[in-house]
């Protein structure tokens, strides 16, 4: 096998770990906690699906790009609860640690690809970017809506942590943010989420 | 909230039961068998680092879109073990039936676009569904290699049925053929497949 097939392969091999990421939130049937491969997958077909709301015409291959390989560095790095706030003081660096050793198996102009990928994802420097972390949040939104807030509950979240952290779903799409806003005051009404 | 953005939503929790649907195949190390919802994220950064390996210039977001929505199918229609062969007599029937109910969930034009979509993956129609049928061949046969043939060895699959499955990995790729081939035949050589 040449060295460009076996580094490739190789990373194809490592990135299995993914699956065994768990995230704090729960399946819609809530039978047990999500994984972040399997996250990745949601968030990248809701891309396909949702990209019309995006204020402009958007480049969907960089998008689900982006949404594919977003967290593989939960790898090392493991899932940061959204409202950990001392999770997310190191997060930066544990991610970037992560991202130099996982991304820098493959060749070097993938490597490269995904690493300007990841941090144009993280930086959220383009339109592109942002719709893709609104996506991102929008997603475990709806998980908690429609389970009753089950993780929300669980975490003690409240209703102003929830619109502190979801309001970059604006950026991706006013009409998302929008229904999203629904989601969290139906949420309070319906006492699934603290006010 | 719109009609259309309501329908969108819907189809979006739909396939969340994907991440119950249970393979043959097992995780790398071997803790548990893959769910298809995992192994679709798995396939499409596949597609996104193998592509050169592909004959021609192909299109790498529809295949990515192939990728991602292939197997929502088995939401109703369950995960068909390639290696079963009455179960794959009526697997058509029942996964057209599934793609049916499913993608009809959505507005006509995206139910239509993901209905021709899973067609041309299901009939390899053109050289991008080709190159993802490959590589959804292609990643099973991987994950029986590097845990000493897990899923053939309590299945009793021999190497002829491996091949005789696996061939088409050759449409979508010969240099990745050629990588299959070497990992069948030390799979023979080190006992984890019956010649």
């Amino acid at each position: 096998m040449n060295k460009r097939l076996e580094q490739q392969i190789l990373f194809i091999l490592e990135i299995d770990k993914l699956k065994n990421i768990v995230r704090r939130t729960f399946l819609l049937d809530e039978s047990r906690l999500e994984n972040t491969a399997e996250h990745s997958w949601h968030a990248a077909v809701a891309v396909l699906l949702l990209s019309e709301y995006a204020p402009h015409t958007l480049d969907i291959l960089r998008i689900v790009k982006m949404m594919l390989i977003h967290d593989i560095v939960e790898i090392d790095a493991g899932d940061t609860f959204l409202y950990d706030d001392s999770g997310n003081q190191d997060k930066a660096d544990r991610e970037r640690a992560a991202a130099d050793r996982l991304f820098t198996l493959l060749p070097e102009d993938q490597a490269a690809e995904l690493c300007l990928l990841w941090d144009e994802f993280e930086e959220r420097s383009t339109p592109e970017a942002k719709f893709a972390r609104g996506l991102d949040r929008l997603l475990p939104l709806m998980h908690n809506y429609y389970t009753k807030g089950s993780t929300w509950r669980k975490h003690n979240v409240t209703s102003d942590m929830v619109r502190k952290q979801n309001a970059i779903i604006a950026d991706a799409s006013p009409e998302l943010w929008e229904f999203a806003r629904t989601l969290i005051q139906d949420s309070v009404d319906k006492k699934y989420l603290l006010e």
